[in-house]
């Protein structure tokens, strides 16, 4: 099987539907063999169904959590099914009224060229508000949670200090030039030197540290001279250890990921410091709390009002990090979990329909 | 020196002032050589001062952090000082405006006969309300945490279950009584049958599990057929690690102590678990948030309305463990911080002036 061109000048549409499935589970970290890449005929949509073909496959830290069997706040994929996944699709045949061939929806399509869907969870894309993978990132499900977590949990106020974890990522950006937009202080952390100049001097943070260096509570807390009011969590680990000290009374802390621990197959060596947490969670008043985006799925519309806004206004700024092709797809996800993404991650599975056909 | 007489009849006021100073740090369980009684002459009050006589002191699980040096949410008792502690006592002297001569007041003055006040911080405790030790307790520091925890952070809903740890307790007991009042399920968990019984019987929990028994895992997950939506955390330890599988999509823990860990001067061994409590609190959407009762100081009015009108009522039961003699405090505190006090603990130092004056 070759893989296919996306150069859209010399494109054809994909004649079989190539499709990554979950062949096994891994353990600790994954690795290539735990994914196959099988083609299968086009399916046909039946009766109320539509035909779509996946442009931008999004790939986000989740996934790790669907290839485990363990019970999540979603259910796994089961071994031979395709690796579920958001997309920005292109409708090809539709029988699903007021979508037409030709129109871009978001959909759960998973890791595959074609899929089929009867409208339910779809939503249409529109190219006004921002380039169309942005529905996958800055408009889309990590905006949200960035929007959602900081504002509903985080509650910033004006002056206050926040620390953002995985600066550079997907969320951690977002979340950094919202809480400088609510007047904060913020702190990002990331991964290399290239990562922390980009937040700094193109998000705008007041600061970021790369965890690649040696002390980093150290630093954590000449960058936090008046302590840690929010921090958004999505990492886990020694950046969390490095935080709890310096979190004053009252801090709130919204937990939306824990990339560090993904991959652990087992937890680390003691002590037990849950004791330790359970008393700083005591006598700093502090507010742990977990979310997930779909918990704020109703505040979607004044989200994608604020945020194209401020996109447009260019207050907020965005970076992806697309790699082509379908079958790089398994490749991609297992450097994302290692960090090694710079921007919101997705694949190019087929050029976008406007690059196709010049207008 | 002899310990004095608390019988109302042969009564005289103390001719000297008792004091009970911290001798030394305890180092996990205190002795009673962390304490030293001595005697010293009763105090002048100044211009502008009160002299107080302590009829009950208060004992309380908090007074173990401050033997400690390190840092808390107050400021530790320093080797030499009195022992902190709050109580209802009677005013002997004045020169504090409104305060008078056999007026009662619900004051900081620590483990000792006679103390000074200059009236901050004071207020009078009104017999018509209930017993006057109750504003150590229902009506007092005890009550509001129970009430403001449950209340403010936990947001009880009928129909919810909500899991009560040392549920025989001055906190715990009132924690169940108002999520009863607020249509819950509520399943207690207590030290020994004789404090579960009066938890089932005289509180009207639904349920009340012994943590002496076997098995408490298991118990407590038949107790709570459908999950946990609230657990009132004033322990932790084994009993956290019992609730944290129960817990529900949503559920929402208040952490106003932990006495399980009050005595512990190392953290217990491997693995770390903080990882998995994250990821519990991550996929669960759990919320953890301390408080101390002093947060919400400006809740008690409305408190002390609704808390003495149930009490009133008979819809709120309350339970005291008196023992007589300033000097068995030491004693006392070092029973409670194991669990062998049944209800709200207090130390009846002088007589109550109703019962030395019949009416």
């Amino acid at each position: 099987m070759s893989p296919q061109s996306n150069d859209p000048a010399g494109w054809q549409p994909p004649a079989k539907n190539r499709r990554i499935l979950l062949a096994s589970r891994p353990s600790g970290e994954p690795s290539p063999e735990n994914f196959r890449l099988v083609e299968t005929e086009i399916p046909e949509p039946g009766p109320g169904q539509m035909l779509l073909r996946t442009i931008y496959l999004s790939l986000d830290p989740y996934m790790r959590g669907r290839m485990n069997a363990g019970p999540s706040y979603a259910s796994p994929v089961e071994i031979g099914e395709v690796m579920v996944g958001q997309s920005v699709s292109e409708v090809v045949e539709s029988d699903v009224p007021d979508y037409h061939p030709g129109d871009l929806v978001l959909a759960a399509s998973g890791w595959q060229d074609y899929s089929l869907s009867d409208g339910a969870g779809t939503q249409k894309v529109d190219r006004s508000l921002g380039p169309i993978s942005s529905a996958l990132g800055l408009l889309g499900m990590p905006g949200l949670t960035a929007y959602a977590g900081l504002l509903n949990i985080g509650k910033p106020r004006p002056g206050e200090t926040v620390v953002v974890a995985a600066a550079a990522g997907a969320v951690g950006s977002v979340v950094g030039q919202l809480a400088k937009i609510k007047g904060c202080r913020v702190v990002g952390i990331a991964g290399g030197q290239q990562k922390c100049r980009y937040v700094r001097d193109e998000l705008g943070f007041d600061a970021c540290l790369d965890h690649h260096q040696p002390e980093l509570a150290e630093r954590l807390k000449t960058a936090c001279p008046n302590g840690i009011d929010i921090y958004f969590e999505n990492v886990g680990g020694p950046i969390l250890d490095a935080v709890l000290p310096l979190l004053n009374n009252f801090a709130r802390i919204p937990v939306c990921g824990l990339i560090a621990h993904y991959n652990a197959s087992e937890p680390p060596p003691g002590p037990d410091r849950v004791p330790l947490f359970m008393r700083a969670i005591l006598t700093k008043r502090l507010t742990f709390r977990g979310f997930i985006v779909f918990d704020y799925a109703s505040q979607y519309p004044e989200f994608i009002t604020d945020m194209s806004g401020w996109l447009s206004e260019g207050r907020i700024k965005y970076r992806e990090d697309v790699t082509d092709g379908l079958e790089n797809a398994p490749r991609e996800l297992i450097g994302l979990l290692k960090g090694k993404n710079f921007g919101k991650k997705v694949i190019r599975v087929n050029p976008d329909p406007q690059e196709r056909q010049p207008v």
